[in-house]
């Protein structure tokens, strides 16, 4: 790559409270994919770096897809009639267990990597199935479309149909197995992915907690989605003293950067724990509705200075957009603050916006802000036909962050022009 | 027009329980685009009814919008950051102010019409401004459009600025001329609108009750959305028992065919009221959501047989979709569910269409179903790039209402490929 200069109307949120906006702005990029700094004007050093002009155009961050089980794909958007447990048995078991031909893994996860980079998904930590062949090829269809991922091979040996059964040597042999093969592949890792604990035995969450320091390898699972799964795992790990402490007694949570999704009903004990292993929240805001889970209340981790971030969880969530998660995590804030009467304050745009990229970003390194020393990890955005009929009436232009608002709100991948990661156009 | 056969995949809802389907079924529709029949076979009668073969996709009644705010298009999808009082205040009466300009109601409405039917939606109940003018032109559009409306013109005169007051003689004699104005246009008829009781002396309300009985005229505004408004007019009116007794004292309430948006918060006393006046709830979920006013009780209202449609509700709504609608119903009764342990049962696939559909058309007259004597309203769907993947993978084709679900979650109006009101094809 050459170092070059975009040029557009420039936003990101280097904190959570507010947006750096900048109309025609240029943000430097360097041969090594880094961004160099964001300007006003081109500075004297870099005057001889090619120019791209993207005009009127929004120039913002990539997306982050923290939490999303691609062998879901096929349910997307689909059976979603009952809550968490019966669906995981009726719809989700059922559609993994067919992972297990590599071919049928071929056609669906091609499709899958291609929707989500359509959407502007640039890098997602991704539940793939027990099998380590069509695991490798998820890891391997990342690669090549030059997307970042980190691939999870799933542990489960409880509770769930033989056919997506493994063991605990079978997955600690696997996502070593994994972790070999993405070892040339920059942007893609592996990831430690116990399912949850009502299907891992002690003996397998053992064992990944050992793997998981041995190799230094981040870790993802599920945690307090569910009241009926919340009681099934008092019940299964009576020695565990929340739900989150089933985990972290295994070394599961917190003792390498972690991601636990869903947190709807983590309690003040619970909260302690993922704040002191800085561990991340994935707020899955749709997928908490599809399946009757509840509403996460991401104001109060966020007051205790708990990391979240954001995920689709196809397809438990419908969609593969996370500027719809974002729509959705303001929405569902604001149905927290009616219910409590406005005591909990529900999440402004700059924060959602945070969480859907600097935020979810940095579990992937430096991503998802425009800050020097960054991947350019970008989306261009041409949102000239939501602004047709005000152009036209002659009334004031919106501003920068109206329209930034209003592509979330009612945009579509339709008019995502450009997608850039780590400075490679892709 | 003459008389067609229509074949393709075809699903709608008699009843709320569940849905009618058909594959590669007729709907015979006669000269006046009143449907005859639904058939698996061409009757004998009508074989020499032109056919028209809509191959493997949806045919499905198109879609109403009993609530919706026509001059608050240009904030659609922003400026949600406030509950409803002060947001109305901030943004919506300055903006709605501009339409006393007819040249910018012109360009602002015809945008807003074309985007309501590019979503599929065929038939609306809208609010318009306190402007004749504008408001007549409103009209013509929808009217021009081929599509079906009633036009409320807006009483309020109180506690809103001056330039978005008018009077009770004003609201009068516009609404009677807007009624004039319509005469011919079959689809378009008037609707009394006072804005809602804050907004309207009881001299305003008595006024539009007259009116109301004088030309038979249905009549909408708003009912308990949110808290403080609910506490402001038991102020404004000590002596109604409940907010809808606060109209039905003035004749607004059930003395003719009647909408109420909102309704979250109604107690058991406005309830027997809205059942016992068969008054339409009209139920906005993204508004709900937007506005922070909380989650409407749909299912108990279900439960008491009191009728409820769907709304955009625009721009405290910030889609125009009413398939966006359906799911967000689903969605936030699921929330509700999760509230209330499982108390509350979630609402169906069919019955958020049914909502979307048969309920909301028969505000209309015979509307929104493919029963015999009904309207041809129709959307052809051309789901299948959605269905790429699971052919190209060889996997179980999706089920017709499997393909529904999916196209109401993950569709958008790309893949509405055609639009029909009353048997013609606009």
């Amino acid at each position: 790559m050459s170092c070059k200069v975009y040029k557009g109307n420039i936003i990101f949120t280097p904190t959570l409270h507010a947006f750096e906006v900048m109309e025609n702005g240029y943000v430097a990029v360097d041969e090594n994919g880094i961004i160099e700094g964001v300007y006003h004007d081109i500075p004297k050093e870099i005057t001889e770096w090619e120019v791209v002009d993207f005009g009127n155009k929004l120039l913002i961050p990539g997306m982050y897809d923290l939490h999303v089980h691609a062998p879901q794909y096929r349910n997307q958007g689909m059976a979603m009639d009952m809550e968490l447990l019966p669906w995981l048995e009726k719809y989700t078991f059922p559609e993994e267990a067919k992972y297990k031909d590599t071919e049928y893994a071929r056609v669906m996860y091609n499709h899958f990597v291609k929707d989500m980079l359509s959407e502007g998904t640039l890098r997602a930590s991704v539940f793939a199935t027990i099998h380590p062949e069509a695991t490798k090829l998820l890891a391997h269809i990342f690669h090549e479309a030059g997307m970042g991922a980190m691939i999870g091979l799933v542990g489960m040996d409880r509770n769930c149909p033989d056919i997506i059964r493994n063991t605990a040597q079978d997955v600690v042999a696997d996502t070593r197995s994994i972790a070999d093969e993405v070892r040339d592949m920059p942007l893609v890792s592996a990831i430690v992915t116990p399912r949850f604990v009502p299907s891992c035995t002690p003996q397998m969450l053992e064992a990944l907690g050992r793997l998981t320091e041995e190799l230094q390898l981040p870790v993802q699972s599920h945690l307090s989605e569910n009241k009926s799964e919340i009681a099934w795992v008092k019940e299964l790990e009576p020695e565990s003293s929340c739900y989150a402490d089933a985990y972290y007694r295994y070394g599961l949570l917190g003792q390498t950067p972690t991601l636990m999704a869903h947190c709807v009903y983590s309690d003040d004990k619970e909260m302690e724990m993922l704040k002191s292993g800085n561990v991340f929240v994935v707020h899955c805001p749709t997928s908490n509705c599809n399946v009757a889970s509840g509403i996460a209340p991401i104001r109060k981790y966020l007051d205790a200075g708990i990391p979240v971030a954001l995920g689709s969880d196809i397809s438990g969530g419908h969609h593969l957009s996370i500027f719809r998660m974002m729509q959705y995590a303001q929405q569902m804030s604001k149905l927290k603050y009616a219910e409590t009467d406005g005591k909990m304050a529900f999440l402004s745009l700059s924060e959602v916006f945070f969480l859907a990229t600097k935020s979810g970003g940095s579990f992937f390194g430096k991503a998802g802000s425009f800050e020097k020393g960054y991947d350019f990890d970008a989306l261009v955005i041409d949102d000239a036909p939501l602004n047709e009929a005000n152009t036209e009436a002659g009334a004031e232009p919106y501003t920068l962050e109206q329209r930034l608002e209003r592509f979330v709100y009612l945009g579509d991948n339709r008019l995502i022009e450009h997608r850039f990661v780590k400075g490679r156009h892709l």
